[in-house]
């Protein structure tokens, strides 16, 4: 067997760890609710719960450390967590000290969106790749990105924070600060409210109601036929895309992964998106970039928090 | 003495080569005009002619190699011209080959907007800035990004085309196939473009003409006073601060340096670059963030070539 390391998944609702071989096969799985509610010991002892269950089933084979992806804004390079949103308990905490000392091992800590490339690109739909891009459409856009085999940080943590490039300067205030970035309209949560007004304002025919509408529900209606479903996605691929030609343009990634609940839609959605990306990109790049789904879906953050870990 | 290596600058007008210290300091310098209307034969016995006269500088000490910024786009990982507009003759030439056929030591080539910036980070505005990124304003709007040290050039030496990242969608078409395009703004060239559309269609009040007209004229328009000129350095700088913002979320850099004949307006161009950084840039970023002049002016080339001679 394969020497062996743990990767963390922290998200706002469950943590899940993976004990996870070398070659980046998952060999063992634990789950615990994450419960921000009751404060950063409990967040903390959770994790380590998670990692000493799957470290169990190792078997008495060395462990040599556990990575940890956990939601940013974060210092991958002490392994301290800012200010994530979703977690004020964790605001300030220094998650990578504190594991250390409950677990006796090394730590590492890094975004959940890094590390969810980081995983695509060992395993996943970047594997060949060694320039590579990932996108998590979801209630925001995310990015990690890989140049020459590297995570890539910048210097102070927040390379490839794609969702806030500007496409239309012009454009609405995004709470970023900035003006028309990117995730204003093509993360799933900017989907549905575009589309909501859409609705309101044009009153479009489509089988679709404002009360409880999702990417899911437009996605369906799209199959099913409704023109103003289709146009949304056809919309929406087209801004992502023009997104990704700049992107591609700073990074000159071979490959973009496209990951998240709304990459689900497949054709629907990176139909637009390839379309777009081929009539503006740069000749020379756009005939050689592919731009694909993930495959490893929550799989990637655990096996990128696990490689942070050999890297170590 | 420290060993030494040769930079050279191709440029359309000039060839100009330095001998250059391992410390950076250029300790002789030759320059012939190029002619790549006589024919890509004749360009590089230029180049072999300066790089010969400077080595006869040496005094009979060590050179290790040569450097060559050239004109993009190239390939800078098998020294090959692709296509660049002001050099036709060059085009699918071999020049690290040639050259080395030639002078009988190892030749590197890279474009020249990443030679500049690898110069103006080894010597110049980002020598305490590992994470550096260099934007020249002249034709065009190039680029050149240093991360950790290291030139960037992603999968095929396209990394840093900053001028090609689109700030609005819908914006008017850009030779290179994109829309809204950077370049498209805040040239130098489209500042005189966009300049003199406006005193055609809006007839402003100004001491400016239409004919003739320059960055520098708009520039000394704009010291004297003349409103129409300081809007136009307003609105030129307040774009370039947008693009920036965009550039920073995906490379993370803590130093930008501004170069090219546009760069040296000052104040006038780099007060509303950094206003607008402020208002729109990332919090926890933006308030590190140095936006500043490069420093090396036309020597900035040269002592990118050198360093890229060195670590070859």
């Amino acid at each position: 067997m394969s020497a062996l390391t743990v990767g963390v998944d922290l998200g706002g609702t469950n943590t899940r760890a993976g004990l996870v071989t070398d070659t980046g096969e998952i060999v063992a799985r634990f789950r615990c609710p994450t419960r921000p509610d009751l404060g950063s010991d409990r967040v903390i002892s959770g994790i380590a719960t998670c990692v000493r269950q799957v470290i169990r089933e190792a078997g008495g084979a060395e462990v040599r450390g556990v990575g940890v992806g956990a939601p940013g804004p974060l210092d991958p390079f002490n392994g301290v967590i800012i200010s994530p949103e979703n977690m004020p308990c964790m605001h300030g905490v220094r998650l990578k000290d504190r594991l250390e000392s409950s677990l006796e091992m090394p730590v590492a800590v890094d975004n959940d969106a890094n590390l969810a490339a980081f995983g695509e690109q060992w395993q996943g739909a970047g594997r060949k790749a060694p320039h590579f891009l990932c996108v998590t459409l979801g209630t925001g856009v995310g990015g990690g990105w890989v140049c020459n085999g590297e995570l890539m940080h910048g210097f102070n943590g927040n390379a490839a924070e794609v969702g806030h490039i500007t496409i239309d300067w012009n454009g609405p205030r995004c709470p970023c600060g900035n003006r028309g970035c990117l995730e204003l309209y093509v993360s799933a949560t900017a989907m549905v409210r575009r589309t909501r007004e859409r609705m309101e304002n044009e009153s479009p025919r489509t089988v679709l109601t404002a009360d409880g509408l999702t990417t899911r529900a437009i996605f369906e209606a799209a199959e099913a036929g409704d023109a103003f479903a289709r146009a949304m996605f056809e919309e929406t691929g087209t801004l992502l895309g023009i997104g990704l030609v700049s992107l591609v343009s700073v990074t000159n990634v071979e490959v973009v992964a496209l990951c998240g609940g709304l990459a689900r839609a497949g054709e629907r959605l990176f139909a637009p998106v390839r379309r777009t990306f081929k009539e503006r990109g740069t000749v020379g790049v756009k005939e050689r970039v592919q731009i694909l789904a993930g495959t490893l879906g929550d799989d990637a953050g655990i096996l990128g928090a696990a490689k942070l870990a050999i890297g170590a």
